[in-house]
């Protein structure tokens, strides 16, 4: 068994931008010659979020739509009163989704259904560099 | 330190079915012999997830009520329009849930409280054969 | 690699009582002396939930209010009506935040933001006495 630790660093839009994350986290896997194990995800900072969706333009426009319905940007936070950075929603966006995934492999290829990708999604409400924990532990 | 990874098949109604994947874990970790260590439940595909529930008769009909309260079925959705599928919800309500799962274990037993069990909600809106990774890591 | 399991107890509040754990996870962190790995967080018990935030008073206020709103606490759920307990919505909370997190770590520190918190959510409607298992894996 080892276990090998990467970070990576993103240049994000923020405002929900989704970023994939599929391909960097197979190359890493790659560079470790394990065959078999878990890639652990983390989003570094508490308004962005890792998940697994299916990365095609129709859910990236849903998603945003979606999460500025349920949590939106522009209501009352006592955060944004505390901090007037104006991104609590961001904030709680993160709390709900999670921050951290678990993707297993086997034969040195990610578990992933055909149409499900590894994201991160940055809901802070400017652009930002973001760093994310890629860590493989395994055989 | 040990890793095995089972896949495990499904028959899913879909439409929010919610199956309860306790015994099988249970069952896969007992045949590891593994005493501590940690299962990694993982959906392979972006219209369900993975997650814990008290798996009773109530919950069952109060969490696709409350879903379809948040994210519901019959809305207008892009990945819809694109795809013409039907199924932009479930991809929605599987990336906010989550596919990844880990439930720790001791003494060859998951720590799951009494009233805490593993379960797949799928959330498509058809019926589906599931796929599930199931990871058991541990000594 | 090792693999050590440790089971803290905590007094809450339950009502959306948010804890900080982060302190308590890099203490039995050092005591293992490991380097590099993963740390589990999982919440025994199904009406509660582990997430990271930045935890400020702000937020310690939105959280419950924005989840009060998106799964009220007195509206109708059938699980009240089989159980009689009064807690159906902290049930469908648990279960849509979830209940395990896994944080990585590198030179025996947590690779969390210095504005990021694990931390456990109560939503259950009484003070209870709560279970966390926190698992260590590394080297």
């Amino acid at each position: 068994m080892k276990i090998i630790t990467k970070e990576i660093i993103l240049q994000s839009r923020g405002n929900c931008n989704i970023i994939d994350l599929t391909d960097e986290t197979q190359k890493i896997l790659n560079e470790t010659n394990l065959l078999e194990g878990s890639c652990g995800i983390f989003s570094i900072g508490s308004t962005a979020a890792v998940t697994t969706i299916e990365y095609e333009p129709g859910l990236l426009r849903d998603i945003p739509r979606i999460l500025d319905k349920l949590i939106p940007q522009f209501s009352k936070y006592y955060h944004n009163e505390t901090w007037g950075d104006g991104n609590g929603h961001a904030h709680i966006r993160s709390a709900l989704i999670g921050t951290s995934l678990n993707v297993p492999f086997r034969n040195g290829m990610l578990m992933l259904g055909t149409w499900q990708q590894i994201v991160l999604i940055d809901f802070d409400n400017k652009k930002r560099t973001r760093r994310v924990a890629i860590q493989v532990t395994g055989k």
